[in-house]
């Protein structure tokens, strides 16, 4: 670990203590959002030390003219930026003309910053010696609502301690902000209207090129020891912003008070006339129920989250801290709400990644989506895939492929591919296939078949007309090849027959063949309709099963095991025990071409594909390729500790299992891969789920079956999680020495505990 | 070919008619210069139509800072890029006040350029109708002293037609000008004075970062009817420019002549604060000569380079225009005086490529400056990067080498490498070979054995380290091999054991092991010095012997070829032919990951290896290798057709060998690969000598003696070209059915003759 500042908790974040060199680290943990905008834990007073100003709406975003050294045919024309949006936080205040500033005060004590995820709010407080020698106490607290997912809520608290004060709050909102991540310095917002009325400020910025319009809105309640007071602001505006400034001279002891409501409309939502309308809505609302009912809300709203995705852990707190702040932070990201939506790697804590959505999402985010949410969450998830099918079709023309071939982009924001590195872009192919096993995945879980004839199955067709197409015929081999491909082990650019790549082709194609066959003899009506649109033969499919049939995969005879691509065993086979500690992380210490002949791979890649398809496999054909992989795995990926300690806890290794675990839950908090201050890895958090309920709890569905092969860490008392079921919860606890199982619904269900059948009753506490 | 309008003559390049769409293709075919500068054929006169901008200093050059899109460590920090240096060829001319500009003019008649090769002059003609309908006739002439290297000269006459017209020539120097290629809009230069004197102007100027102070200067004279006038100008000088305005009111069918002289002259030869007086130096030269007088020494100088480099063709026109403009331009480029230049790809004719020194200098451009210069010439090439060693090692260093291994740059300017694409600055190694290549082709030419005691053994010791230490022992193979590399057909990237790269890197560890053991015994004071200097132990020449002895090849059994790599033979093998024009040329047409997947090659990969080291491998190896790989070689390298064109040769296939030729030695003329624009392919230019000399003469040097395998392509009644072999000279007429051997020298030269021994006398013509 990198940083060890967090104090432990179980249900909050906890910072104790001013260190100005933890301001930017601590921005991004202490990250707070509702899905529907997001933001970095930025001081509302001004700065003036290192900080990265973050305020992030979803979906609001900016096509980032592309930037590379060597243009190659086929790069998209730009890169989707997440945008820092309008900034509705900032209050300037002053006390006797002297402005409040953290890095330049005279001394700062007590200072707290607390992040309590239990409740969905972000506090700060501290007592603060100014260069005038006045000191304060300050009580801050602020969250973004649930409830009204376009209003956010501050509630700001000064108390002199040493002398009556002076005190100016000028809250403020400003479309002066630009984005830390530019390739060009471009402009990219274009402040349109600044106005005021009553207590009420609005701006009205849109986005360059995109055109998103928003309405960034702000407005302040004052209290003096709790009681409202009307203070007649100061009223400032310019091009880009726009200030009220309340002075109040306040007394030694007594409390200043500013309540500060403050949010986005947004045209993705309102006609884009109707913003300042739409802003003032929401504001009614908010001024009307008052600060303190907001946040009886937000608890409330919460404690629904919580209800169905806590995961407790007794006897090690750090622990239950990570895995609470990994489920915390995935449901601040993303609700389901929202289609056009998805699950950026940093979601709204920083701007790397560009916001989009990766692979991450059908490979890590929906499996935790799919138990501890209503199964239409995962659906809207599936659907947001079906609904880029033809940029997908697109995007695969613009490489050649046709006659309906689909590939998914790598990076993506509406469905265009906007990533730019071609042994990425281009190579990275096997994406395709964690969207396919999505929807097989969805199936299994949720036992909602609909969706593949509804949707699901012209998916699965473009991507098995792509891999069809990519493979080709190798006259040496007499066997398919797919060749020059990165696989999930991006440690590797440009190899021949990556295993993962390769079987994930074949096994697209037998899937979609498979509901082929199965919707044309059940659902002829979908059937037909596909049949018409995609223009499928029977000629084509059997080109297709020739494919699937006659793939080749590489093997070493004498290792027992598939190789990870053509020619790995040529590598200088030196584990990474036996690497000088000097050279890691090797992704910083060394020079690309010597990671790519090296034999170190950054995250599961043979691996990932036993995870994926484990049935496939034996036990002990995990065991050998465990085995032989994982020593030479730097897991310098977020998304490679999680799939490891799933596979270590199958294998019964369980110290090795809890040390992976302990690496994905706490990646973030204890900075292990030295870049937290860019903001949070919120993809891999799905990671951290699955490696407690699929690692520990053993959870698998087999045959529309639960089943569990629960184990414990030693250095636990016991684990407990819920899985929402096909609309049943299971709650399940794992003690030591036995499993609870309790069962909230209607029915009984069988499961599956440790291979033996248990039937579990509503209601009723079962122990095993 | 793309573009048909230069007029076939044998010793000039000429167009006819004004078309503005060829104004920047012209501007790259008839650019000028002298080893120490260069320029674009840019007009005198404003011309406000599309042009591209271009006047080079050698050796003057802006670190760009580096661009890409994902940065890999290890990648430079900039790109080293050849500036466009201030202008000094610029005269404004009014007529009648209205200002001469091609693009706006009512019409443009009898319109000619010329650049005669062998004078070495450009010339420009034409009859324009001004707006204001004064029709004027135009002679304009200039060129770049060979002998006073710092000065440029421009004589340029104006005959109104048909009225009496106000005439103003209006020389400037300009140093306000821009490159066109910048990766971030940088400023490059910083004007730093402007200053005039009686009739002369100056203006010092420095590149920004590098620091090169230069001083562009000027001084002009005017006639009229070829006789002096001596006029008052109007003085106009700015922060980056100065001119001198020269009114005369000219009279009908009057000649009024500007002779302009201009240049640079530059801190690299001069000290920074002596740049006026060393341009004064020039210009008191240039103005006592005169214009005349200075064009009769350009004559002669030429002709001094014409005598020994030149090839005539008898009966085909476009073939004699195509070699002569290859030999011309290389000789404008470079002329081996200055051991700190080197040649740029694209010489003085463009921005691209960064005007740098890449391994085309060593695979094609040392035999063709052997051959036809002093050998001292290819002695300076060798040891411009025996400099650089220093930074070479540094270089590898940066990747992980140590011990003095040396990885020279792909692209350097002063020894550092400035390459930022992973797959080409980190993998493309074989250049390395390359190097080590030209010290043995060196001294295989020359019979100098001197240089490699003295300076080249060291750069073998580095480079056999580097190979020694890049290739790694794989247990399955049991041999030697080396991964991820890119071979010289950059259509494969990051591929395991290219055969080309393993089989230089088993040479150069060879052939550095053979001079030590040489040098050991018959040159013990340096032995001792460079062991000393290297440190370099028995024990690591065993374990270099181990890697040499052991090196791994690919090859196929069935088609009896050794493999361009691993793998080759896995893909879909559809020859050039059988693949739709409309797909080529593959790199516009198609996205990179389907190129690295295609058969199709760049450029000779396996047959670069051939062409090295023919003697190492049977004609009917070579057969072999030539009818599996030139099928799938797409020739989108320029340095593809030369060394195809000598081995079809050498199969006796001469209609191919004759095709491959009008295609090398014709490539910017006819611009066939649609970029003439852009600058002209300057190191391939080389290669169409060779596939003139090693082609068609078959010449090579085997075991110090001379040897030819003369044959002529159908369409040609004769072609003869000279060799300065070991200091003296022979010249070679190949006819028909026979061959003409003449020596100009003081001693009996033994050659071998289609494998028959003949002794040439000096001044004896023998016919064969």
């Amino acid at each position: 670990m990198n940083l060890d500042y967090i104090i432990p908790n179980e249900w909050s974040i906890i910072e104790e203590g001013f260190n100005p060199d933890h301001v930017k680290s601590s921005e991004s943990i202490f990250s707070i959002g509702n899905g529907a905008m997001g933001q970095r834990a930025n001081f509302e007073e001004h700065y003036s030390g290192a900080t990265f100003q973050g305020s992030y709406i979803a979906g609001v975003y900016y096509p980032d003219k592309t930037r590379v050294g060597w243009w190659k045919n086929g790069y998209p024309e730009y890169f989707a930026k997440v945008l820092n949006a309008p900034s509705w936080i900032g209050i300037h205040i002053t006390i006797n003309n002297e402005k409040l500033d953290l890095f330049t005060c005279k001394n700062v004590a007590d200072f707290k910053r607390e992040l309590n995820m239990k409740e969905g709010w972000l506090s700060r407080s501290f007592t603060a010696t100014l260069k005038n020698d006045i000191q304060i106490q300050v009580e801050a607290k602020r969250f973004l609502s649930l409830d009204l997912d376009e209003l956010g809520a501050i509630e700001y608290n000064i108390t002199p301690v040493n002398a009556d004060a002076t005190i100016t709050f000028q809250p403020y909102i400003d479309a002066g902000i630009r984005n830390e991540d530019t390739n060009w310095e471009d402009k990219f917002w274009d402040t349109l209207n600044v106005s005021h009325e009553n207590h009420q400020a609005f701006i009205q910025a849109k986005t360059m090129k995109t055109h998103f319009y928003t309405c960034t809105f702000m407005e302040s309640q004052l209290l003096i020891d709790g009681k409202s007071v009307l203070i007649e602001p100061i009223i400032t505006a310019d091009a880009n912003s726009a200030s009220f400034s309340y002075e109040y001279k306040v007394k030694k002891g007594e409390t200043y008070t500013i309540n500060k409501f403050g949010g986005y409309t947004v045209d993705r939502n309102h006609d884009k006339n109707q913003l300042i309308p739409a802003a003032k809505a929401v504001l009614k609302k908010a001024t009307k129920l008052g600060f303190k009912t907001l946040l009886e809300n937000q608890k409330a709203a919460w404690q629904n989250i919580w209800n169905l995705a806590d995961i407790t852990i007794k006897g090690d707190v750090k622990a239950q801290q990570g895995i609470r702040f990994n489920i915390f932070q995935l449901n601040q990201t993303y609700l389901g709400k929202d289609s056009r939506l998805n699950i950026g790697p940093k979601g709204f804590t920083g701007e790397k990644y560009g916001g989009s959505t990766y692979w991450d999402t059908e490979a890590y985010c929906i499996p935790f989506y799919m138990a501890t949410k209503d199964q239409n969450v995962a659906k809207t998830l599936l659907e947001y895939r079906y609904n880029h099918l033809d940029k997908a079709i697109e995007n695969a023309q613009k490489l050649g492929f046709k006659n309906g071939a689909a590939l998914y982009p790598m990076v993506t924001m509406n469905g265009e591919e906007c990533h730019n590195e071609w042994e990425i872009t281009f190579e990275e192919i096997h994406r395709n296939g964690a969207i396919a096993y999505a929807i097989y995945n969805y199936h299994r879980f949720t036992g909602d078949y609909s969706y593949i004839p509804e949707k699901g199955l012209e998916v699965l067709i473009g991507i098995a007309r792509f891999w069809h197409q990519r493979a080709n015929f190798s006259s040496v081999k007499q066997q398919y090849v797919i060749l020059g491909v990165t696989g999930p082990n991006e440690y590797e650019n440009n190899v021949n027959n990556n295993w993962y790549t390769n079987y994930m082709a074949k096994w697209c194609i037998d899937y979609a063949l498979e509901n082929i066959q199965k919707i044309e003899s059940e659902y002829t009506t979908d059937f037909t309709r596909i049949m018409n649109k995609t223009k499928l033969s029977k000629a084509e499919m059997q080109e297709w099963q020739a494919v699937s049939t006659n793939m080749y995969f590489p093997e070493s005879k004498e290792h027992e095991v598939y190789l990870q691509q053509d020619g790995f065993l040529d590598k200088e086979l030196i584990t990474v025990k036996d690497l000088d500690k000097s050279q890691r992380p090797i992704n910083q210490k060394w020079s690309w071409d010597r990671i790519l002949r090296s034999p170190y791979i950054k995250q599961a890649d043979v691996l990932q594909g036993f995870y994926f398809f484990e049935d496939h496999f034996t036990q002990e054909e995990l065991e050998k390729h465990f085995d032989f992989y994982e020593p030479f795995t730097v897991h310098e990926s977020s998304l490679s500790p999680c799939v490891h300690s799933i596979q270590a806890a199958k294998l019964g290794r369980m110290e090795q299992a809890y040390q992976f675990y302990l690496r994905t839950s706490r990646l973030d908090l204890d900075d292990y891969n030295h870049e937290v201050e860019e903001g949070l890895h919120i993809t891999s958090m799905a990671g951290t789920w699955m490696s407690i309920v699929e690692g520990f709890g053993g959870m698998r569905v087999r045959d529309n079956m639960l089943t569990f092969k629960p184990q414990i860490p030693k250095q636990w008392e016991a684990f407990s999680f819920k899985i929402n079921f096909r609309n049943q919860i299971l709650k399940v606890n794992v003690c030591q020495n036995q499993t609870h199982f309790e069962l909230e619904g209607d029915r009984d269900l069988q499961i599956l505990v440790h291979d033996k059948r248990v039937t579990i009753s509503p209601n009723n506490l079962i122990t095993v």
